[in-house]
């Protein structure tokens, strides 16, 4: 027996249209590319979206062809990608801190056949065109005015492109599984990977993901999302702030201190999100120019963790709550969010702290448990640690063209990669990455718990753990630092330094001082060359 | 090209499964039907709706099957609902408020296999059962100790009946689409038409109906739900409260002003949700002991509307916001909120009050428009009005067994049967029925905005309009009335006490005072046995 409501799929254009019919007023504010502040409404974005729409099509684009975007967040950026789904074509969303062969391989491999470019991007993708041959037109994000000379195939401004239609166009019908959009994971190892989102799971994410103790975005609320659109869904706020009605503020492509500073005063900023060295450079501004941030409300922090000194500073100081998330490209993005339940919400001090510094809870849709390498589930006692193992309707069931193959366990959940704890309350701490987690004699040692400690010696500029085979106890941590200007750090000081401070066996056997350790385009350790360079390692205890 | 993400279909257990999983020892408290006040938790509650799940399959009843719940909002209908839906049987709630041959009638018509029934209405039940020929066994919603003698078939109390299995029950899979639940529409004309919630309709409304711009609850907050689990769907607050991990406070089978505000106060409900009567009881209460309600936040508020005087008191003296909402059980039910948007947020006085007199605006997933009867759409200038019909995945396409035959239209409308305005910001303003509208040479007189005026009249105690044939106006108002006890109210005053306060041509063309006006088990005036009465009636203007 089926339930008798109606057939309504979950389709992305239903989002711009609730925007635009009941919060049509409400304010879209960008830095734009060219330099001017521009102000416009839902209203207008989703009329500009329709055009979009009819205007790709007349180009030939349609049903499940990619479109990608080389773009800072701008309302130009957000329109694009609502024209895009809208027609039933996949936004494909390009990392342009990725290096150059990097993005080629990608383009290539999603089959992209139109780019829409930032005019900071259109150098780089000058250079990169003849690597691109499935690309068909390159439409810059400007207008006529602004339009450099290039010789980027059939290039053409943004505004003159959707110039040439009006907007009296009918969004398409098509399943809620039909892809809306793709971005590629830049894993430290192998080739990048596709992630494809749906209709449906762009919507669905954004309604778990909007819940009040997540994102908890408003009519009333102004959320500046620092985090690029091109980096994990852009966290999805592209689709959640028009749903909730909120007011969005874009930062174009200037994320320095100044300028967000500028941005969430002027507009009156209720809820950001951003990496945390964006907040530190962000505290260094406000500190020195004696700002104050009265409607600043909430703050969600990704990427890495934020410092316990600048969670305290946010609260006691800006009367802002900083929470810190957690998530992946094959999540939409949001696996947690810390937001305090009743019971840790008394909690003040370094207890406070403790519970600030996980990255907090799933909502409804997100499952996730923990287990050891068996596949047998560990305890959620805060303690235990072991492979996080995530399982819901907006997590990546493949990637695309299988890359990689199957990756769902038996019962359908996705392994993170991550090795993390979860505590009684449903508190989850990510721990290591599970390919970096030391394996020493059965019992699992996290690197980045000890290079967190190590970066602390004074003389540490930074510092990288790897596990080094041992005869007896198969693995054992190696710690690699690179020395602060001037100052030459000896194994011996860090081992008095390290000594006491954490566990008698998680205790490195031996240090190494080197000039550089080598990182990825976006700034990761790449721990796999370092396992390389250091295979043959011998450990003064082997 | 579909996305690739996982099939995860929207399944109510899941609802559950995270409550207790992530907010377990969140307290489910509900007033007994026995007498005193029972604490639970969602941890447990979930594993006693496995039992439950588990206890109904042993009794044969399986995917698809009805099973009747005459209960009020206690922890065990709540365990009931998820026992219900995690095996792929249908809770079908019956509203004990109806005429017994009504109750009987519907009943038989959704083909209950089972009856769940607290105690209060075994009586009733006893005396409907030769009518209920396929109701195999009826579960009695109490333990051993306050089982009645009872003739009812295979009547057994509740808590044995789960006490027979353990809770080693694995929820059953299904598509999303599957029947959940049922509710039948207490229409004032012709059979009751049942309307059947799916899983996804239900997990969806929660989802949509949960933003911090609707219900809004976190899971800090504490939900008295007033209004029945057998009304509309329980406003959906039995999964709403859960997905958020709130602390629900459930009233049993006493909802009087003394009992409530003990709930209230108890266990500091933050959020509550009622029909205006309750808090107009509530409200005498209150003032009676002088207790105030620091804890209360939010007051929603459906069915009909909250006086002015009332949501001002509750602002200024409670410190908690009156919401009005609108809904049906035909849309899950929640179609509109009235929480503030920014265009209306700073209003105060009578503004802030006319705001707040409307119904609200819709969340993501409710489309709603207003045409005239040739289907043109009018315009949303909160002055025109017209018939309300809605679109979305929590609202109907059909009623069970196709009664009504399509009820929807070409572009998959629903007609609420509601005339409404909309107001550019989109604030809906119910106006009157549609069956109910005076249609005056081709203009609409909302019947109830006369009714609303003529009850200020001293001598009246209840006032009707209906529409009566004219020959050149096609119909014209007929005013109504029941005289207070001692009064005698005269045509000519009421003529007099309406003029000015409405438009000229609303005024009614006759007044007629009668001992008692017609009302149907709900309590809702029967319009159409008021108009068959007056069906001859000569007007003085005719």
């Amino acid at each position: 027996m089926l339930g008798l409501m109606q057939d309504w799929p979950l389709l992305i254009h239903r989002v711009i249209d609730h925007a635009g019919m009941y919060h049509g007023a409400r304010k879209v504010i960008s830095r734009s590319i060219e330099g001017p502040i521009v102000e416009t409404d839902y209203a207008a974005l989703r009329r500009r979206a329709l055009k979009v729409a009819k205007r790709l099509e007349k180009d030939g684009i349609g049903l499940g062809d990619r479109v990608g975007t080389v773009a800072w967040n701008t309302w130009r950026h957000l329109e694009a990608w609502y024209g895009i789904t809208g027609l039933g074509a996949v936004y494909h969303t390009l990392n342009p801190r990725l290096f150059p062969e990097q993005i080629a391989w990608i383009a290539n491999h999603a089959e992209d056949r139109m780019m829409m470019v930032d005019l900071t991007f259109v150098p780089l993708m000058e250079k990169l065109q003849e690597h691109l041959p499935l690309v068909e037109r390159y439409v810059v994000l400007t207008d006529g005015a602004h339009m450099p000379q290039t010789g980027l195939k059939n290039a053409i401004a943004y505004e003159d492109w959707i110039g040439e239609v009006d907007e009296d166009f009918a969004w398409k019908s098509f399943d809620e599984n039909t892809a809306a959009g793709m971005c590629y994971t830049s894993g430290t190892t192998g080739n990048p990977k596709g992630v494809v989102y749906s209709h449906r799971s762009n919507i669905l994410h954004s309604l778990m993901a909007n819940g009040p103790d997540m994102f908890g975005l408003s009519a009333k609320d102004t959320i500046l999302p620092v985090v690029p659109m091109f980096h994990a869904n852009g966290w999805s706020l592209a689709f959640t702030a028009p749903m909730a009605g909120a007011t969005i503020v874009m930062p174009g492509a200037k994320m320095d201190g100044p300028s967000i500073a500028e941005l969430l005063t002027t507009y009156r900023v209720t809820h950001s999100a951003a990496v945390p060295t964006v907040w530190l450079m962000l505290l260094q501004e406000l500190e020195a120019r004696g700002t104050l941030l009265p409607d600043l409300r909430q703050v969600v922090i990704g990427g890495s963790a934020c410092p316990r000194a600048v969670t305290q500073k946010f609260r006691d100081v800006y009367g802002a709550e900083v929470m810190h998330a957690w998530g992946m490209t094959e999540m939409s993005p949001l696996g947690t969010v810390c937001s305090l339940k009743p019971e840790v919400a008394g909690l003040e001090g370094e207890a406070w702290l403790d519970i600030k510094e996980t990255v907090g809870h799933p909502p409804f849709g997100v499952e996730m448990k923990i287990t050891d390498d068996a596949g047998t589930e560990l305890p959620r006692d805060g303690k235990a640690f072991g492979r996080l193992l995530v399982r819901g309707p907006c997590i990546s069931g493949a990637y695309f063209k299988g890359e990689g193959g199957q990756i769902l366990n038996a019962e359908g959940f996705f392994d993170t990669g991550d090795v993390a704890t979860i505590d009684p309350n449903g508190y989850l701490r990510i721990v290591d990455r599970s390919k970096d987690v030391i394996k020493s004699g059965g019992e699992w040692i996290s690197s980045i718990d000890l290079e967190n400690l190590a970066v602390g010696h004074p003389d540490v500029a930074e510092a990288a753990v790897i596990g080094v085979a041992h005869p007896k106890w198969d693995e054992r941590p190696l710690l690699i630092v690179v020395p602060k200007a001037g100052r030459t750090p000896t194994r011996e000081s860090l081992m008095v330094f390290m000594e006491g401070k954490i566990a008698k066996w998680w205790m490195p056997d031996d240090v190494v001082v080197v000039g550089e350790i080598p990182h990825t385009a976006t700034g990761k350790i790449q721990k796999m060359a370092l396992r390389e360079q250091f295979r043959d390692y011998r450990l003064p205890t082997a």
